[in-house]
């Protein structure tokens, strides 16, 4: 049997409730022993007051995280405000080699340049369940200025309107639901017949 | 937002336990306030004592069954031993339609007469962890003589050798996690991308 995890990109446009959402099915796998992990941005901005490294995020130089960039080291990696952002490729293959599933909370972006290189990745977008309600979200947050906040919307009205590639779209209405299909889509992709080709011969072959 | 239903096909060899599977996640739906329903075949033979019209089985006459093949009534229809055994058309479009995912437990030739007609059906193969198992759970239903268990097993290894077009394999190791792997499958499919394209223009229609 084909025992490698699987590589799951959550994306969704900025303010949609993402990172709540994966919070929350990180939480509902560890309460069910479920074996998924979440991957660690790196970064080269410095570390927040409340941030921890590690948990939040590793850490780097600007030299640092350029010489992983130069050492194909990232998988996905953007630059926002003078700041990188990625993901490290050592950290996902070492835990989908050891069977575990491993999410990836990028932006669309990064989704697509990890979908390049992993064939067999499975991408969900997480849906706001109306524009105006992406827009009431952003704004509760309390961030942005006006301009930062129409500049938000039309990215995110473009990523919607692009999210047709993904394999998955999740409304997120209820965290609670949105989490839990999170964790159906992963457990279905495991049963894929194209991920468990090898079983048919290993079921034949046991006699 | 498209509420049509899900048509599930569920085969696999015979005595793999894909009838207690299905019954355990039909009644996991029942307790959760899923809208699935199982799909009850029609057939010729006569009932047996215990069978009742309408929950076991559609009891029909051989012309009734006949006349229904004519009709395009049938989604699909098999005869074993001089019995009719068929798939009623009406019911399961009336319950998609109604945005009742539909399951259909039925053989292999069946579900794929069903697939040819119906593009978005989803099909799912129960495997046995082994033909070893499989061999021992034809023995102890206690119904066949030697000659009937070998041509079984013959009939379940082709079925297995064969089963890679079918969507997702889920092994009947533990028949509560088969049925929670089901009820997932239902789940990811209706986020599937490709079932909700009319999603995006809603949410980008609504301003």
């Amino acid at each position: 049997m084909n025992k490698e995890g699987i590589l799951l990109i959550v994306s969704g446009p900025s303010a949609v409730g993402k990172g709540t959402v994966v919070k929350r099915a990180m939480s509902l796998a560890q309460e069910r022993g479920l074996p998924i992990v979440l991957s660690i941005s790196m970064t080269s901005r410095p570390a927040k007051a409340n941030e921890k490294e590690g948990s939040d995020y590793f850490f780097v130089s600007r030299d640092e995280f350029e010489t992983a960039i130069a050492n194909n080291g990232l998988i996905e990696y953007n630059e926002y405000n003078g700041n990188y952002y990625g993901t490290k490729r050592e950290f996902v293959e070492d835990c989908l080699e050891k069977g575990q599933d491993v999410i990836l909370e990028i932006d669309v972006n990064g989704g697509k340049q990890v979908t390049d290189q992993y064939k067999n990745a499975v991408t969900v977008f997480i849906m706001p369940p109306s524009l105006k309600d992406l827009e009431t979200r952003i704004r509760l947050r309390n961030r942005d200025n006006e301009d930062e906040i129409i500049a938000r919307l039309a990215t995110g009205r473009k990523e919607i309107a692009g999210c047709g590639w993904y394999d998955y779209i999740i409304v997120n209405n209820i965290i609670e639901e949105a989490a839990e299909s999170l964790l159906s889509v992963i457990e279905a992709e495991k049963h894929k017949a194209s991920r468990n080709i090898n079983m048919i011969d290993e079921v034949l072959g046991d006699e």
